[in-house]
């Protein structure tokens, strides 16, 4: 039995902001019979994760691709492989059976073929939707988790701002440093987020960065006392604001520069001399260098969402052919929280 | 007994390139005889160390100045306090005996009047000349080891890269990094220069920064596998270059910018997608919060200076009026090591 497969591809590298026309919808025929010997699972994709950082490796060159194996190059007309969850349709593989729920580096399409050393694992949902489990118990939620208090070392009471506070790391770096005991502001794109960071996630404050026209000034505002820990998903003027804010010993976790993404000419240039006198730290870092922490965290936020200490920020779109622009509304706010697509009814039948 | 004391003051503050007429010497009378009950201590300045960061002070505005009591502001007309050795003429503390050796924050003058609280303490000198406890053995040294040790946590076999190699700390760093088994490339200034870093201080390799028109390429050459370590001194675009050309993992301890010290619009604007995917970690630092390691700093180094292991670079000028052009020359590359000024014949009888 065969089955058609759509799946996104880019066109040709994409060095600035990225558009629709960028990229295309490829199609072609599965066989659902493996051949006699082969380790291939057929995963019918159900969800699959929209990060920014995906945009670095459709440049023709970053350093991401370079440095990161899962933030490798890649190239025009390939299928890109993005964290997902899935179903086990057929598998040659003795670790996955039929039906698996199943986690991991998936495609941007409809049904991904797995070969053998694939970054996929069985997934047991523990009674929470299969989508917390590419946010907030994902790989956001690790950034998140390990970013936090990894890099950042927090102490109780300290005072935390955090930028891009509503998308999907954001409000989870918000909420674990209320819940730690930590002073809380986030920035964010439009008056309805500021709203919800403070109402919702229980942030002590946030600010429109777009109505500000001078974001020391802001912070200087919203920190009086100053800022002891930066977690940074913007970079560029805002890095530079945070910094010229900072107490002695700060720390900035520079986790993403979403602001620097699409303009190669966009750079933070933050006082060094600030950063030596204060004696500063700049860190940027991946959740994957934090897998020892992985079980922890796991732990710490089931039991935050099971006593409903954490608020859940999903934003779910459906169907292959709405990856394109769901990935171009994150460089332009459009999204709310964790940006996800919807592949196919996790009640479906997965034998389609 | 009065004796005349001529001292060093600014006119007003600098904010941009210090020059010879921005500074001006005055002169006063001191009694020898301290009044009953008096806990002055008065100190025949022997040497001062001439240091970039005093020039934050003397700007009328500097983080510096806010965040480090060592680097306080420094107003115009007012004496200034600087590291030094010096002899006790007259001690009204129980602390300190006549002709006892001291270190610590004396005055860019001929004589130091120490206030209780002040900080100085008695030196033994080790059988060591007395400048290099303002060098290798005092706050130079301390910040070297502790800023390559404690800051940048090397492993054998790592690449390092020293900027202002041959200043007072550069040229340390890279000794220590070199006993530590690191490769280690310095930049400097000038011909001379790069021959006394390779050939006298043992540097793997060493160019002139001057003479370089694109440093990125320039330091991909001198580290075809990357840089894992960089001890900046120097900042601005220095600070790109080494960090475009880092591993993984790499650090950067800011130790000084001296390149961004007379031009505030002069910034380093390291590639924040670079430091993000090679985790790179930037952390500004001073020598005073390593007190913890003084001890092993101090018989460290004794131990290597005993062992001839360590090359003195000590750049010694004479006189109180010297002091101006000698910090001056510091932000031209006139200095060679550690900067200092000799105010008075160490064999002197220290009774004038």
């Amino acid at each position: 039995m065969e089955v058609s497969n759509s799946y996104v591809v880019i066109k040709a590298h994409i060095d600035g902001s990225p558009k629709e026309s960028d990229f295309e919808l490829k199609s072609e025929s599965i066989s659902l019979l493996l051949d006699s010997g082969s380790n291939d699972v057929i995963v019918k994709n159900l969800f699959v994760s929209i990060d920014p950082y995906q945009l670095n490796r459709m440049k023709s060159q970053s350093s991401s691709q370079m440095y990161c194996t899962l933030a490798a190059a890649i190239n025009p007309g390939q299928a890109i492989d993005a964290y997902g969850v899935g179903k086990v349709l057929v598998s040659g593989n003795p670790e996955f059976q039929k039906d698996d729920l199943v986690v991991g580096f998936i495609t941007w399409g409809e049904y991904s073929v797995m070969k053998p050393g694939g970054m996929l694992r069985k997934l047991d949902p523990m009674g929470f939707p299969l989508s917390h489990h590419l946010g907030i118990l994902g790989l956001s939620g690790l950034t998140a988790y390990a970013g936090f208090f990894e890099v950042c070392k927090p102490k109780k009471g300290e005072k935390v701002f955090v930028s891009a506070a509503s998308g999907s790391v954001g409000n989870l770096v918000g909420q674990y440093a209320k819940l730690f005991g930590c002073y809380v502001v986030g920035s964010t794109g439009s008056k309805e987020k500021v709203q919800l960071l403070k109402e919702n996630l229980g942030f002590d404050d946030a600010f429109n960065y777009k109505e500000q026209t001078d974001l020391k000034a802001t912070l200087k505002k919203y920190f009086p006392d100053g800022i002891d820990i930066y977690f940074d998903n913007v970079g560029a003027e805002m890095q530079e604001a945070a910094i010229a804010n900072m107490n002695v010993f700060g720390r900035v976790a520079v986790c993403g520069v979403i602001s620097e993404y699409t303009d190669r000419g966009r750079k933070a240039a933050p006082d060094m001399i600030d950063i030596i006198y204060r004696r500063i730290k700049i860190q940027g870092f991946l959740a994957s260098d934090f897998l020892n922490v992985y079980s922890d965290f796991i732990s710490t936020t089931c039991d935050y969402l099971q006593a409903s200490k954490m608020h859940i920020l999903e934003d779910i779109s459906t169907g292959v052919e709405i990856i394109p622009s769901s990935l171009i509304g994150l460089f332009r706010g459009h999204n709310v929280g964790k940006k996800m697509v919807q592949l196919a009814d996790c009640l479906i039948d997965a034998h389609i």
